[in-house]
């Protein structure tokens, strides 16, 4: 029964590749792509402010966020920085002792998501903003359409999160038979932002090479890289969310020591 | 601990998405792009090909295939199609009563993994003879990368699969420990090939609005909406492997009905 692998080494392996795909995608928006701009004459300045928001401000803390909440359905992952941001917020927050309850982590879970939402919300508007400004139409794209959903997503189950679990809070009962759901539906809409992420590096990069760079080239090949970066990185976070932080042991109940 | 639902009614969703994900496809390269073909004057019709085996032959029949293994890591799932499959082979190959065992699931297990991958690679064929045969470049966009990697490890996994599980079979006790990676490894390699299957839809539908149908026409529409069925079809198949069979009681070890 259930996923027979633990869940910390993918949450090691993790936090390794997006630390890489976050380099990546900065040293392509700014080596190859010129950096970034909120405004700017050069509006692929502008641009270029989206893939950087979307994938370290989206995808990268969004991961984050399905933290270490402890006590609730996702008992474990993203220990390492978790556990760093949980004893600061727990510090700031609570200003309780290092020992992080149940609490704190759903409180650190649902700043991250807002943070990671905004961000997210920020990158879009960067990308409408340069289409706005240089007559490309918008929102025709598989890339949009699933971006949209996504964001739509993830607001309405950041809403539907803050409303049930932490104010004004639900009654145990329903909240017990919706925690499942709220991580079902966590993980469909990760699962909808990696997907979106490589449709937008191919989407761009199909734009690139047919309006000149080289298809074979030191640009080409590291936007792909960085797609295979960010597709590693995601199958790590979905398995360290849904594999068990210890494994059961069928020939009894003695716990298994967690290293 | 572990996911809090039920695998049967994604099951259900599953199947009723793979349906409609096939009718579309089909409708597409039929309808709209004039039809599928292994030798044409018109290398369009070559191209047509590569969809409909990709999606129908290797990733619904890929889907298909982990199925009910019931007594092995993936102990439920795609119950209706697979009952009548494994039915069926249980006559042909063991010529047992309807009672399916745990080697039948297996054998069927491994053969519609293995004609998936058959069907895949002759789809994949199809994309570098329509390339071929029109001077377009091989294995420059993502696409195409994920796509290799896709395909290589849905054959090694094939291969490591056959070798331990079924001939010669290693050891029990390293069947066991191996069984856990294998299913990892398989709902990995499943996630690649529906992010490869979105990033297929993007990149021909870009080719086509390049050279100038409507972007949001209906063919546009067609092929986007075909995309979103398949991430709805890819996610509800990742949650019935994931989800358990049955919920676990924590207060008791009473067996919870199955329906």
């Amino acid at each position: 029964m259930g996923l027979g692998v633990r869940a910390a080494p993918f949450t090691y392996v993790a936090h390794a590749l997006a630390v890489v795909a976050a380099a990546m995608v900065l040293y392509w928006c700014i080596h190859f792509r010129g950096g970034l701009a909120f405004e700017a004459a050069n509006k692929n300045l502008i641009f270029n402010v989206h893939p950087v928001l979307m994938l370290i401000g989206f995808i990268i803390l969004g991961s984050e966020g399905n933290a270490e909440n402890s006590s609730t359905f996702l008992p474990r992952g993203f220990s390492f920085v978790c556990k760093i941001l949980s004893i600061l917020a727990a510090i700031m927050v609570y200003k309780v002792l290092p020992t992080v309850n149940h609490d704190t982590t759903k409180l650190i879970h649902l700043i991250l998501h807002a943070i990671a939402l905004v961000l997210g919300a920020v990158g879009i508007y960067c990308a409408f903003k340069n289409h706005n400004e240089t007559g490309i139409a918008n929102l025709y794209s598989l890339h949009s359409w699933l971006g949209i959903g996504t964001i739509s997503l993830y607001g309405i189950q950041w809403i539907f999160g803050f409303l049930a679990f932490f104010f004004p809070k639900a009654a145990p009962n329903v909240r017990k038979s919706a925690l499942p759901w709220h991580a079902l539906l966590g993980i469909f809409v990760y699962i909808l932002a990696l997907a979106t992420a490589e449709l937008g590096f191919l989407e761009k990069l199909t734009f690139l090479q047919s309006s000149g760079i080289d298809k074979y080239g030191p640009e080409s090949f590291l936007v792909n890289f960085t797609a295979l970066v960010v597709v590693l990185f995601g199958a790590s976070v979905v398995v360290a969310v849904v594999a068990p932080a210890r494994l059961e042991e069928p020939q009894g109940y003695a716990p298994i020591p967690e290293n």
